[in-house]
């Protein structure tokens, strides 16, 4: 059955001492919500016996229906979750033939000593419901107290992500509830505020979908929730997204940023280069961190310094003098410089002020050019950002990109 | 006086669906830290009257001393902690003046209309202790309940963190409590199991210091803590972290990796350029982070492909097809040439196969080869890494940049 009321306690010293921040009831909350279930409370505490038995207690006085503990399961002598729970109902703590095997396999491989401390992993209430760890070495339990059903899960979020998959969602769609669906839109080029904006009728529009933002800086992620039974206004909702994000929505699966791009170049058989100033190798990390980046890339330079740009990369002094190194004049010669010594059907150039320093009355920091040099044209577009160093490095590398991105993916 | 048992009363809706992670009381730990003050339990609760008013009695009955109050007291409907606690002694809440005259400023400033939500962040119990918030519009508060002072403070990390300084951390220094010293050592170049093993002899030798790691990846950061009368010994374990960590050691200050890299170069007039294969411009990336790399940084090549490697670069052919792009030769050659070409002091470069694709056999994903180039010299270095394609980049890029600090720093 569903439960309607749900809270985590969440346990470990190292949650309470500045060392680790809990991220598990973050990730739980949020598969939690594709089916309508909220945690209503959470209560962190330290890997003390007297105070985990008060505080199950406590959640079982108020009338919790399912508690999922965090942590405590693990190797250390402080570790004494499966302790607690067996000394609250007075009962035995049994250990898993299996998995102390398990863990003896997995010490063996490592050369490592076969301790109590580890065998302990393997231990829970003789009461409860075995609960398969299947990626580490502590197992979990579930048991029911006063009318809660509590579901202990290793702290680590690998095992704890795991464990919430196979032993809470999976019972919950063996009951047939069915998850809302979710679509995520990925976009750049527009703020939050800006993206709010712009999709500010869908709620009045379509009462039923949950519409939400998080900010990746520079992208911002756009989802929509909707139980099966809205699918057909998800569709809609989806289109109306499509329209109003324009060319600023890059993707509509996991599929990044860089990785877009250059999905968008193998499929048209075109080649990139770039050349990099104030961005200092940006947009090469960006490309580059794609496996496969080089079926397409093949060159990029830094020219950081005035002197490179003219003798790597062949920026004639003259447009330098003239114009200065930020200016649409240089960032078009470094582009089409970049194209033809590198022979790519594209070239990509970056140049501005990131700051701190560097800025003047006419060129503040924040200034940037960048262009995009094609084989009969060129585009260049200037850019005044306003924030640190690192943010507008970050946001002149993506946009030098997003030039190409928009052009090639619409 | 000093506290002996200390909660923390998060309250918010998002910090349970799965929108924010509650770090407030992540940094207020490493703060209490610092006067040996644990939180002994942080309960995580909804916007809901009731509930803030149920967990405050709970808190106040376990003996708390002192609870930190987060959250509620934004400009929302849902905000109602001021409203809780005014509620839970019978009492009004009274709207502070001076506060009021600062949020009707603000929101003229940016053309906004006074609404009464605005107007509810000035509110506070009667009774209650007001506290300024000197970078936001919600004042704090704060009240004893019971034996139980609440100190009441927004959550926005910022606001937050500033009146913890001046409203908790502040009282503790003007009663005389000295917090602990506090250095930290950043290292790069071991992992922290090694760390752990080289120092932990430490904990033996000075057992009144408290040590700790925290790994940023690619680093390592080593901690020493010790009350102001074990000055001496602190003085002692420094000198022995010293000694162990050796030319891993890079910094005693927050400064940076790349930032020491660049102030060692600054401090000796030398320059540096950069050949880029596998870590695709990441080296210079973090090079640019660091503000004025210009003076010391001024090419970076990325020779993605082999023939950009034979033709921007100038590696012979002949190189390339006999020992391949991933070998101590080609290494050599990239070195040497963007040394040759950019005219600086030293250059690095880096060849490798990141991954996932790509390895062979002879030459498994990892494989990375790195050199610097002297004027009379060459280094060169081979990287057997374990990683993903991401780390193994990182890696790359700063095992490059640290053959030369270790050089120059040591």
């Amino acid at each position: 059955m569903k439960p309607n009321r749900v809270e985590v306690l969440a346990i470990g010293d190292e949650l309470l001492d500045g060392r680790v921040a809990d991220t598990n009831t973050l990730r739980l909350a949020d598969q939690l919500s594709f089916y309508n279930i909220r945690i209503n409370q959470r209560t962190t505490i330290t890997d003390d016996i007297d105070v985990i038995i008060r505080e199950i207690k406590n959640i079982a006085e108020r009338k919790t229906e399912l508690c999922v503990v965090s942590g405590g399961l693990g190797p250390t002598s402080d570790d004494v979750t499966a302790e607690a729970f067996a000394a609250l109902s007075g009962e035995e703590l049994i250990r898993d033939e299996k998995t102390i095997q398990k863990i003896k396999q997995r010490l063996q491989q490592f050369n490592r000593p076969v301790t109590e401390n580890q065998l302990k992993q393997a231990d829970r209430p003789k009461s409860s419901e075995l609960l398969i760890n299947p990626v580490g070495s502590a197992v979990g339990f579930q048991l029911k107290y006063k009318n809660c059903l509590f579901v202990a899960l290793p702290g680590v979020p690998k095992e704890f992500d795991s464990m919430v998959n196979d032993h809470i969602l999976q019972p919950f769609k063996n009951l047939e509830l069915r998850p809302l669906e979710k679509k995520v839109f990925r976009s750049f080029g527009l703020f939050e505020a800006q993206v709010d904006e712009l999709l500010s009728d869908l709620p009045k529009k379509w009462p039923v979908i949950r519409l939400g933002y998080r900010a990746h800086f520079p992208e911002i992620a756009i989802s929509l929730k909707a139980s099966p039974e809205h699918s057909e206004q998800l569709q809609e909702a989806q289109k109306f997204v499509r329209e109003k994000l324009g060319k600023s929505l890059f993707s509509e699966t996991q599929g990044g940023f860089a990785e877009t791009l250059i999905e968008c170049l193998k499929s048209q058989s075109k080649t990139l280069s770039l050349a990099e100033s104030c961005s200092g190798g940006l947009a090469g990390h960006l490309l580059t961190e794609v496996p496969g980046a080089s079926e397409v890339f093949s060159v990029g330079l830094i020219t950081y310094s005035n002197k490179s740009k003219t003798e790597i990369l062949g920026v004639k002094e003259d447009t330098l003098k003239k114009f200065g190194a930020v200016s649409e004049e240089t960032v078009t010669e470094m582009a089409n410089q970049v194209r033809s010594m590198a022979k790519t059907d594209y070239g990509l150039a970056i140049s501005g002020i990131a700051g701190p320093g560097g800025g003047t009355k006419e060129k503040p920091v924040g200034t940037i050019w960048i262009a995009l040099s094609l084989e009969h044209e060129i585009i260049t577009k200037k850019l005044e950002l306003f924030f640190d160093r690192e943010k507008n490095k970050i946001i002149s590398a993506h946009s030098a990109l997003d030039l190409l991105r928009r052009r090639l993916q619409y």
